[in-house]
């Protein structure tokens, strides 16, 4: 594996090795008294940040500098990318500069491809972590997120999955849709009609898995045999309004209010990539409840990114790729 | 010691505990060709400042990888809190990702003291430390002016010490007081009514100590008999305006000038927490002269901070807490 | 060497024996399974960029890490810059809370000299680097593109050095022109008569080297005997209109365009500091020939700049400065 853009790209067993990978990093730390690994000592890892990030640029950071890496931080807002230079010649300055990973997040969908097509080619190749990219994928959000839920319920495959709201800006709900029906899962879309983006119905891993996705805008009857809910984040941000009449409504619709979470399953999980806007998406004691795994995904999240890191820098040097 | 939030929480002696390892770090350093001790070797320090700062940051990131610990930095500007994302939420995501200890610097009072409480309980509870909150306290800066000061007069108990300027919104002159009075020393606040904080007289130290809190409009009585001045920041971006007549009044009534500077005894300290307004608080001559402790201060404080950082995540493992 | 300000400042043998160094460093990483030196282990080294930068920042950032210093970002954008403070003070208090060394970037013209002249002097002072300032120098960048050149021609000594663009704000074209002056190399400057500076006839290196610099016009014909086409960047945030007709124009009298690409010699090395506006100073396909170096003087960048801080911090230490 040379680099990590899309969770389309990845076969379940490439997916299943990565969360397997996760775990290890997990054990390994657990027993440790002093986090940090050599793994990745000599090595130099870029983040280049094009939209604002605390959880995933600093969980990347954490994961690269927990195996020793050497972290540099990039951030459009100190950057060249106002002097006007392209996103081809800035990638491919970080290369030169010595970059042995570029770490990408980008509005625009397809740009983490891009720039693995620049700077990913040769014999001086670099691997590419999308850490999102516009509306289209986010896969180590989407691999923590199954980690986690593996964790929680032991299993994936055949797991009842529903995400729900903002499915038309969600970089997550595509990278999980791919990634559960590659395990297995059944997936479940909710949301209103303006909210939901075309085609999703095939968002199912071409690479094989028996998983499936259905979308509804049945919210309770979804969530009666629901193994796990994700609520995504309202990306008031992405939107210029006339997506849904208001706040409130919102809230009383696709919310995830003390009553329907009371209305779950026992063993039900709730999940939030975050940042969790309280009162709108996710009711206060919900966001807080037992069920409530939003911190296990930031943990795990870290786990994750080592794991990407070590397969893309030291695991492909054995490897045929 | 789990937390470093104010100097209202300390008793003398733990004052006095931390200052002597500042000193003792200060040793340590002095003595070594490489300044770097593996002290804090595989543990996670975050900083995450809402508000802008060179000193404070640059001062605890240095103490912290100087101490060989993994350094991440969150700003205000690039981070999730543009999404709306809440503080304890935030707080909550970084103890997730891995920080062992939180170094806050927020606009409100009392920021710190909450981030502790989300975050410092239970058994994965970690370390807070207070770089500043509102108005309220900044106990690293008192714990430092208290350092130098000690370095220079040979004690604080029986100092007189004048702190002069904007009391209203200084975290700085609380903590000082709070501080001061600990360890016996004899503070006069001199500020023009409208730069008074509402019930300044009683910023004593709660857990003992003989020291005494004054206040005065007469800056120049007041200097006759001082061992220290402490000359504090105008803070014009949290003033509106109204607070006095024009900068040249103030500087005439409150200004450091060298006529003024002249009058102090020969032993006095000038001391100023920075960043310095030149001819505004202090004339020129006077921020440069010999009894201007002004960088000391800068220097004692990376001491202070590992000292903090080390008690906090190292010491505390030994003790009851 | 105490300070790297000016490459006015160095004689022929100093700046060749900085650009052996560089190639020293790149074939001493090339050897290396693991990038990483203990060379300035304990050293702390701050960047202060008053200025945005991807490059030049990451490019030193990366030099100190893998010569295991610390290395501390300060940005003026969340500095106390906005608080008002000198960059006297500023630079006073890096120094007082650990600098080694300083990388400064700032928009004034002489602003790391009169550093250096506050943080570099008595028993305590540290070195200053410039890493451009103003319109007046770049020293690193000069020195880059002379490791580089040599690396292509075999010499540079003799070679016809041809600097095309915006002359008036260029601190590259300056410190080329005295960098290639000294080792024995022609300049020749092309620039329409708005963005010439005056006296650049005379930026002839002080020390010594058989160089010349000579001003025209007439692109064309200064590229026919050409060994090295060096296309500075169009600073368009650096100008207020009125500099030149058009982008349109401007592209096609002083612009590499694929033509006149096509008749430089075989050999002819083309150059350009980034970042580059494709389409404008530079062809696209230029700007990706062969013959572009571009990618190379970034690597390379990261050498000199290693050899520049570990003279500076290491070598200065046996010698007699």
């Amino acid at each position: 594996m040379k680099h990590l853009l899309s969770i389309a790209d990845l076969t379940p067993d490439e997916i299943t090795g990565l969360m397997d990978e996760a775990d290890r990093f997990a054990d390994s730390l657990r027993d440790r008294e002093v986090r940090k690994l050599p793994t990745l000592r000599g090595r130099t890892v870029f983040t280049l940040f094009y939209e604002n990030s605390t959880r995933t640029r600093s969980s990347f950071e954490t994961a690269g500098k927990w195996m020793s890496a050497d972290v540099i931080n990039i951030s459009a807002a100190s950057s060249s990318v106002k002097k006007g230079e392209s996103l081809k010649d800035t990638a491919l300055t970080l290369r030169a500069v010595g970059a042995d990973a570029i770490i990408i997040r980008h509005p625009s969908s397809g740009a983490a491809r891009q720039v693995a097509g620049w700077v990913g080619r040769g014999g001086d190749g670099i691997s590419v972590l999308n850490a999102g990219d516009g509306a289209h994928e986010h896969p180590t959000q989407a691999l923590l997120d199954a980690v986690t839920l593996r964790s929680r319920l032991g299993h994936v495959d055949g797991a009842r999955i529903v995400i729900v709201g903002d499915l038309l800006h969600s970089r997550v709900a595509r990278s999980d849709a791919l990634l559960f029906t590659a395990l297995g899962a059944h997936v479940t879309f909710v949301a209103p009609a303006t909210l939901r983006a075309p085609g999703m119905e095939k968002w199912v891993n071409p690479h094989g898995g028996t998983g499936t996705v259905t979308v509804t805008d049945d919210m309770d009857s979804a969530l009666d045999s629901a193994d796990a809910v994700m609520m995504l984040r309202v990306q008031a941000e992405r939107m210029n309004g006339g997506f849904f009449p208001s706040h409130r409504e919102y809230a009383a619709r696709y919310g995830l209010s003390e009553a329907r979470a009371a209305r779950l399953q026992d063993h039900t999980v709730i999940m939030h990539p975050g940042p969790m806007l309280r009162g709108m998406e996710i009711s206060d004691s919900v966001a807080d409840a037992p069920n409530t795994v939003v911190l296990q995904q930031v943990s795990t999240g870290v786990h994750v990114r080592m794991a990407a890191l070590f397969t893309l820098l030291v695991g492909a040097e054995g490897s045929a790729e």
